[in-house]
């Protein structure tokens, strides 16, 4: 009775991989400021729960396969506002944006087939591709280039037989990077020319600061039949524990497809589908004001890192993430070490080693990811504390 | 730009697939019953949206990823009750019964290799397995047996080197069959024998007849380390819509890399987790219920089916299923045909077609699946629409 080797290939995700020990040492009163996971502190939108609170049924009965119409429909209205026209056949809800990405590698990859990927990458790809003997071949972008894409030429060098979607996401996670223009042409491009699928991670789309506007790519002309567009409620609306995402294409034949995986896992939860419509039901004006929120927050943290000697860190202008070089040889062990070792006056912070969003053995050792989900105040503090950790570190090791 | 042989190699869901029909009908005034999909009629216990309408939180955080501990706890307890203990990390909280089933195979197996099935199964496992390239062996069951396991020495001649494990419903979906003592012994001998898991879908678990039990594998020895059950609310608490599921056993290797699958998708639905584990916290009392309920629906629709000539159906004993033999050629033409040119005042009703609950090839095409999920007035009138229907379609084709 062996378990499956793709299972035990599986990595335990450095987000969550750490949690024990900040548990640990929270039971001895120590404060713990979390700025290791993507989620946020701001509230859901109190329409969520109103929706749920008042949808009338006796019976919390299977939803349909493809999503409650409902859903779709406000989906399709939030597509419309920036031009991009989906019909309801197009979108079908999924279980967070995760099940969006398992679906979309099952849908384009037999076992051994190839992904573009850029690196640093949202870990959990790492999961949704192996679990499902997909191979993820990243393209790495860095820091010093703000994790922009690297030129053409570079990225057409790791395209095999086997390679079938480039996968990516914009706003990127764990970067706060968001494409140019020029960027997402090129990537359409290279998709046409080597005939692959384009799956775009949209979940941060709208949280975009500096005037960028992140726009999606939906926008792009002439990929319309290699486009798939991932969506979900979670970071936007501050609703993660909703699990309700979404997979947008326009190829009749993928989503005809995609609709049988959705069929044998019968339909996503129903009620969570309610609060999710009223959701997307929300004003522009909602948006605006989660990125006012957000980039104040990012201001914050980026002031106080580009002070501290040794880091490497570009602005990011999307999302609530960045990443940087920290002046240490091994991110994780300073962050364990944050956690078990350090305090000021019974506080410390927990941030995400960033050497699992590369899949590029040896990169990213000495990085780290921060998620700016802490109000201003807690921000500051909490950079502060950074600051003063990595003072006293580099005082014990040297 | 292909999509992947896997996705391509899946078919419909055989329960779902006949649908835009039955919607094309009803569109025209024509009622149809539906008998044709596992979604019960009795209302959803009140303690589920009470739990979720008092759940006080203004942010819908990501839950745990092995899942609440409320609702794991209270799934403790409900086995607790037959005997069956689990520690808090034996239990892990999954997307509906289905995501058990999908992540209970990525463990056990890698691409090619084999589970042993019982036949007619759950026509679902065929995605579940598919999906990510297991392969379904079948143990072919018989109607004139009752659907229950052939000898011993035929089902290990199934066994190859690539056999990872057994899986199989009880009581069973679509056979309504509950495994004897004796048959369950004998899958531990044969698993302990040929060093395989034991995956024991339980989600209909309760709902036995005539005085049955129908125990949990559970409550077999000497097979901890290699029994998987699987549990959902979505049958016994009549919450299909709640998509919550769990994944049990006492293999702590197992559900450490379960939980990676876990944390790769972050969480299930925070808010049907709460509701659940107060379906949990039931009393029997209110499983018995619903075991009468189902009990006197079983006696009406085996009453009317077991007078139609030509029909071969043994009497189940357990979930809310029977699938039988018709006195027709192929079950699925006959069952469009009563949707499109049946009626009787007005009415008629949609069963599910057979042959997709079989994995070899020409069995299960003159079969059907009724679901008794309707009330003993309707349950009357959609089996006497039946016969009738049955009568004018031999008719027709004599």
């Amino acid at each position: 009775m062996k378990l499956s080797n793709r299972i035990l290939a599986l990595k335990e995700s450095p987000v969550r991989k750490l949690v024990p020990i900040a548990t640990k040492v929270k039971k001895t009163g120590k404060k713990v400021y979390h700025l290791n996971i993507g989620q946020p502190d701001i509230k859901t939108p109190e329409v969520f729960m109103e929706a749920i609170n008042n949808y009338d049924t006796e019976i919390i009965k299977y939803s349909f396969s493809a999503g409650e119409p409902v859903l779709i429909h406000a989906i399709q209205d939030y597509f419309k506002r920036d031009g991009i026209i989906f019909d309801e056949e197009d979108i079908l809800i999924t279980n967070g944006g995760s099940e969006a990405v398992t679906f979309s590698t099952i849908a384009v990859c037999d076992p051994g087939d190839e992904i573009l990927v850029p690196e640093p990458f949202y870990t959990n790809y790492n999961g949704f591709t192996g679990e499902v003997n997909a191979v993820i071949k990243p393209i790495t972008t860095k820091a010093e280039e703000g994790y922009h894409l690297p030129k053409k030429e570079e990225i057409v060098k790791l395209i095999t037989k086997k390679t079938k979607a480039i996968l990516f996401s914009n706003p990127g996670n764990p970067t706060g990077t968001i494409l140019r223009l020029d960027e997402m042409e090129m990537i359409a491009e290279i998709a046409r020319e080597y005939d692959l699928f384009i799956i775009s991670d949209e979940v941060y789309r709208g949280m975009a600061f500096d005037g960028l506007e992140g726009v999606s790519m939906g926008t792009i002309k002439g990929i319309e039949d290699r486009l798939i567009v991932l969506e979900s409620v979670s970071k936007r609306y501050s609703a993660c524990g909703a699990r309700i995402g979404a997979i947008c294409s326009h190829n009749k034949e993928f989503t005809a497809n995609i609709l049988k995986l959705c069929q044998a896992r019968l339909c996503v939860a129903t009620l969570e589908q309610i609060g999710a419509a009223a959701l997307y039901g929300l004003p522009n004006s909602y948006i605006d004001s989660i990125k006012t929120e957000y980039q104040k927050r990012r201001d914050i943290a980026y002031n106080s890192l580009s002070k501290i000697p040794g880091v490497v860190c570009e602005k990011p202008t999307g999302a609530f993430y960045f990443i940087f070089k920290l002046p240490v040889e091994n991110a994780e062990e300073f962050i364990i070490w944050m956690l078990e070792e350090f305090e000021l006056d019974g506080e410390t912070i927990m941030i995400a080693p960033a050497e699992g969003f590369y899949a590029t053995e040896g990169l990213g050792k000495n990085e780290a990811r921060i998620a700016y989900v802490l109000d201003e105040v807690q921000m500051t503090r909490a950079m502060y504390i950074l600051e003063k950790g990595l003072e006293a570190y580099q005082k014990v090791n040297n």
